[in-house]
């Protein structure tokens, strides 16, 4: 997707691929093979390049600092990045700035975990500091044996209360090294089985005072931790107010509707943000936008189920990754414009759940 | 600008280039290099395609129906192309069907042309019945000595009136193998020394009936040409009604603006049309769009003036072609959209104006 803003601009991608099969090795031209973990390979494919980004947060962190004291231009950089990839520095960051976080600590064993939970009760909340993605990494426990449970797993871990949100929001914001800033519109997410399945722009019914306030939390954080490029902050709508839930920086699921939807998508606006460009409007293209993921279902097939859904709605917009089709596994989006939530919305469901399963809703 | 549309499609594209320099070759990894005039190479290039087409219309057409002939899906097919490669064949079968044409003739020599304009008066346009592009390959002459000069070129020639037009209107359609169609609003195009610089969508203040007529015009040229792919059909509004100028069958420059300005661009269109699949919604994304061409000027490094347009209009939208600039070359356009005629006319031309020749209007 970052090649389709690529190609408008006039910037030319190259991309390091662990295969010529994945996504992004099959639509540019300038694709190199090689292991991100190691660094002699990010050294060589970086010669040449005017600036250096990423489309997951795994790229060690020192790798990424390597590069920079190579001399060159890695957005995010390292400072930045860490915040993505370490829930705990994430957090001890957010506490410092002021950004409203849940009660959290690191944990070590299970009487750190109970001591937590005399304090803010159970459940407790726990996640591995690192590489935990769509709801993987995220344990809610409602007692010491089920902590102690995770625990054997070995991974370092955090412990936090658990949120009684009333829904999620997500905030996408983009800065540029000069130190432009740039929000999306709040959005909310709709999430099934702890993936994202919908999102909703701009969030229903939210109160203009708090959009703004999620807007400024996510402008603050993107500026104390020195991001450049786009920073998704996940947030919890609670009774009593906002928390910030999780950091992503890079092009992000809950901004995909920003293709059709708003007047610069997110690849372009990340683009735009890395190269140091002025940014691009983020005003929707519509008053209503709906994006929902297209989850792999049993029949890899998707392609006999395409003509359905065109001719059943000329205006919905189709968005295939060139995935192969694995149950649960996201390949793709649709997106939906128009006025009316409840409309839209169906359109864009009908849509989803057709191509994922063949099935109407 | 088709590897945008086929990214989100999953569709994956595979181009004959002569160069790896060229547009396309840059952002498509299946680039075959060879020339489009020999039809071993393209024989050789169609094995494994779903289906060929083209982004220009020099593919011979006897290569276009030998292609048909060993099976291969061509769209548009030879039969339909040849109406866009040869002027005369298109005004013949023009006329036949009852498209508003000009009075015109096929010429051989200076007494045909003196004939013409005895009937219908000076000045008599003389055209390229092959290979005209951007205003080449057409002579207005007003004299039979001017007429002389242009047949002593040796190119065959036809005669057309000229026709006193009050604006050029340009109708884009599409017609898939199955029969649909699907017409975009009807546009005006702006000329400057015969190349189009600014087009204006939906075209301001067409009578809704003229409207529907050069729809209707437009709709059932793709019909009876048996056109599969896209139409563009270039028409002149006269104080006494349309008359059809020129045709394109390909994705074109008067259809640029659908890419930001249409819930479908020209370029999705024409993969839904020549893969069979249903077409997708024509409306607009906006009241009023306006795409205008960047033309090359003395400076070649577009980027330097990049910021400026980029920080003075974050809305506008900036498509490069990936071409080397020259002066007068189409080399990308900007689209601006909004509700008011006069202001998005004046960002667009300010974006344009400024990334061809560094000056503001």
């Amino acid at each position: 997707m970052t090649q389709q803003a690529a190609i408008a601009l006039g910037i030319e991608l190259r991309v390091l691929a662990n295969s010529l099969d994945e996504s992004a090795a099959r639509v540019i031209a300038d694709t190199r093979l090689g292991d991100y973990r190691d660094l002699a390979v990010l050294r060589d494919f970086a010669k040449g390049c005017d600036a250096i980004t990423f489309d997951h947060e795994h790229v060690p962190t020192e790798h990424v600092r390597a590069l920079t004291e190579d001399g060159f231009a890695v957005h995010p950089g390292a400072e930045a990045l860490v915040h993505a990839q370490d829930k705990a520095v994430m957090r001890e960051r957010l506490t410092a700035i002021g950004a409203p976080c849940p009660p959290w600590r690191r944990i070590a064993s299970v009487e750190d975990v109970t001591e937590f939970a005399t304090e803010h009760g159970w459940p407790v909340v726990l996640k591995a500091v690192r590489g935990g993605y769509d709801g993987r990494g995220v344990w809610v426990c409602r007692s010491a044996e089920e902590a102690a449970e995770v625990l054997a797993g070995g991974v370092p871990l955090m412990a936090e209360t658990f949120v009684p949100f009333e829904r999620e929001l997500a905030v996408l914001v983009a800065r540029s090294p000069h130190g432009q800033g740039v929000s999306y519109p709040v959005v909310e997410t709709v999430q099934r089985d702890g993936i994202c399945v919908e999102v909703l722009a701009p969030a229903p019914g939210l109160d203009p005072e708090r959009a703004a306030q999620a807007q400024r939390i996510a402008l603050k954080i993107a500026h104390e931790l020195g991001v450049t490029g786009l920073l998704a902050v996940e947030m919890f709508e609670t009774a009593t107010g906002l928390v910030v839930n999780e950091l992503a920086m890079r092009p992000h699921n809950s901004g995909h509707w920003t293709i059709d939807g708003a007047r610069t998508s997110q690849f372009e606006q990340h683009l735009r943000a890395v190269l140091d460009l002025p940014l691009g409007s983020p005003s929707l293209a519509a008053p209503v936008v709906v994006m929902a993921n297209l989850l792999g279902g049993d029949d890899p097939d998707l392609f006999s189920r395409y003509e359905h859904v065109m001719a059943h709605d000329p205006g919905v917009k189709i968005h295939f990754y060139g995935k192969d089709v694995r149950p649960g596994r996201k390949i793709g989006h649709v997106t939906a414009l128009g006025t009316d939530l409840d409309e839209v919305r169906a359109r864009a469901q009908h849509a989803a759940v057709y191509l994922s399963e063949g099935r109407y809703t």
